[in-house]
């Protein structure tokens, strides 16, 4: 029976809104969020959108009216009742009222500030300019509304039924990453793709998926919005923008080769356990390892996220040592460009001599590789990045010149202060 | 939004039922139950449910209530107002009125005859006795009823998205099926999968996705309840029953050796074009072409059931040729165990030399095959004949000596009245 109420509604709504909620977010976000919100509330950044994949030329895909109403949809959006009930009472890593109070009254009146979209050379240059804890929630639901955009934009010409069988072979696809995944002993795996997702609902159905295939073995959703419907654990731990961020604000070469380990202090004053984990390559892994202070040798685990992920795990392995500490112990999250067959091999590599873990992201939720003619929905390597703080520019180094970002001199600057020498360059996809 | 009056309404039902209606059965039973109901009405036959496939346990894997429960709503149906609008007024292979007042009349007040069900060495007899045009109805329900429930029993195990992947894994096989045809030029197909479907709900499917992938191609169904519901042609003419019943009741050998073309003398008295289509093989078809009147020559096509189709194909063109008559204006109708690979050499053979068309069926509408454990709901060779007219055996011969059916010493007879010599055995899958 034709429910005509939902249908005269759907008919209502002038788009179809690609995120619809602000805590459609990675929870890492929202935890970052509130530790700039209490450390550093008025720096004032710069995050740009940019398209490592040039041969997309997505402003030839989208339409620029389209982005511009879905972008200024999120504006429109703000915390639901439901949704703040959900941070202040729910338990996240163990631990009751994660967000504070003063925190929680902030993001309850919190609109996203406003955006700057321009075309150039194909592409789009989206900015987001003001205070570093409100520009810092544009980054997922920047980069998951175009990834949703072009998608729609190779959509629309399709049949009814061919839409069907596109996803039932995208289906079928993931439920086969759910069964070769299945059969492995003491998996850990967490779903990451949010950012690069293909669409929210089918993001909720790989979730979905994993949790029935994998049972407990699937720990939970990186998207809060989905953790909190579906009930999981939100997952998630803190990301480059810390670092990027202290970095350029330090004032000279000491005060910069210190940032890295004054974000993890400021970081160890409010988390503990499973949310003390390194993220090691922001300039250069091997340095960062080398240089870091003892106390950052008893946290619980490193996220592998550039290079190559063995020589990283290995070098993770070798400092615990070096620094007396159990390596079966510690916690090693792989994120970096995950496919099964990594999976499944680094699985084989470190299981039993680290504690493993999975952050699986965009081959995932969206992975509709040779789905379609010419490959129009093959996942793209889309970035949303702080460029700028308080009028001084960001860098990033990474583990993988490829991903490395920033003006040259700097980068220059950030080697040499870092102590970074050759590193290999790996393929970006996505 | 859920509908919740549906949903109660959906658990108010006893039972899900499998066939709900008495047009959800295959055109040419319509066509052949008028032709009875006008030139045979009173003869009384059996109808009997035949597992070809014995390592299919039916009595083990389906549960007895279940069944009866099942037929016991098919014995409650009757022809809706809609269905009987639809028979009356719609035009079926260009004529209006297809069915008579008369018929229309009596079909409207139509309930189908009881059934005998026993359980015999982990299979189901299932028999159905009474006058001719009411029992012939069976046969489809009865089938499409002991498939689903088959196939219900595999499904009853599975997890939700282990089953919507089951689909979704169908869903692309039917597809990749309907891209390999689709570059096919001239190709025309229909949908004859009723009996041996997977289920209503995935035949309507697999009709829609013919009909957008295909086109024009896709001549329309069997299934006369999609027909109606999908707007589309009804397809079919005539089956074995025919002159399996008409030799049964032949009172000596020269009436038997003239019986099939009783058959076809009463069907001309009826219809035209595209319903004069010769089904040769149920006593041999070299025998019936050879010995068949010159005005059988001048119908339009054959149906090819049986045996090799290339070679039927050929006996046909020969037998055309040799009664004057130009093979290119002539139809042959593929329906025997087609698959993809099949039709496409078939179609490359005689396309041009005749003009070609398909009945396809089960691995239309039921090819699961590879999709489970086990391969638990691949398609199995069930069918439902009649065995006995007035108190006297029916025989099939066919061209295939594995789809021969009725006692040995009849076999022995209607292959010595129809001269039937050496036949080539052909594993019979579906």
């Amino acid at each position: 029976m034709v429910d005509i109420a939902t249908r005269v509604w759907n008919h209502k709504w002038k788009i179809d809104p690609i995120v619809r909620s602000l805590i459609d977010t990675d929870f890492y976000k929202l935890l970052m969020c509130q530790s700039i919100f209490r450390n550093n509330r008025d720096t004032q950044v710069t995050f740009s959108l940019i398209n490592r994949t040039k041969s997309i030329r997505l402003a030839d895909l989208v339409d620029e009216g389209e982005l511009r109403e879905q972008l200024d949809n999120i504006r429109s959006l703000s915390l639901s009742r439901g949704e703040s009930t959900w941070m202040r009472g729910n338990t996240f890593y163990g631990k009751r009222a994660m967000f504070t109070p003063e925190f929680m009254d902030w993001f309850e009146n919190l609109r996203l500030p406003p955006y700057h979209l321009e075309k150039r050379d194909g592409q789009y240059e989206l900015t987001f300019e003001g205070s570093w804890p409100e520009v810092m929630l544009w980054e997922i639901p920047a980069l998951a509304t175009l990834m949703e955009l072009r998608g729609r934009a190779v959509l629309g010409d399709m049949g009814r039924f061919e839409l069907q069988v596109l996803y039932a072979r995208a289906m079928t696809k993931a439920w086969e990453k759910v069964e070769r995944l299945r059969d492995v002993p003491d998996l850990r795996i967490a779903d990451f793709g949010t950012r690069r997702r293909h669409s929210f609902l089918w993001q909720d159905w790989c979730v979905q998926a994993m949790s029935e295939g994998l049972g407990d073995a699937f720990t939970g959703t990186s998207n809060c919005l989905i953790a909190k419907s579906r009930d999981m654990e939100a997952i998630g731990t803190n990301a480059h923008e810390l670092p990027m961020v202290y970095a350029a604000l330090a004032q000279n070469d000491a005060a910069l080769a210190r940032s890295p380990y004054d974000v993890l202090a400021d970081w160890q004053a409010e988390h503990d356990g499973n949310l003390r984990v390194i993220l090691p390559d922001t300039f250069g892994t091997p340095g960062f390892l080398a240089n870091a202070p003892d106390w950052l040798a008893g946290w619980t685990g490193i996220r592998i996220d550039s290079g190559d992920p063995a020589t990283g795990a290995e070098a993770a392995i070798d400092w615990w040592r070096a620094r007396g500490e159990d390596p079966r112990e510690k916690l090693i999250i792989f994120s970096d460009g995950l496919t099964v067959d990594k999976i499944l091999d680094l699985h084989r590599q470190f299981a039993g001599r680290v504690r493993v873990s999975f952050g699986w992201g965009t081959m995932l939720t969206n992975d509709f590789i040779g789905l379609t003619e010419g490959d129009a929905l093959a996942p793209f390597s889309l970035v949303c990045k702080a460029i700028a703080a308080d009028g001084r520019p960001t860098v990033k180094l990474s583990d993988n010149p490829n991903k490395a970002m920033g003006p040259a001199e700097e980068i220059a600057r950030y080697k040499r202060v870092f102590g970074v020498g050759a590193q290999e360059r790996v393929e970006v996809v996505v």
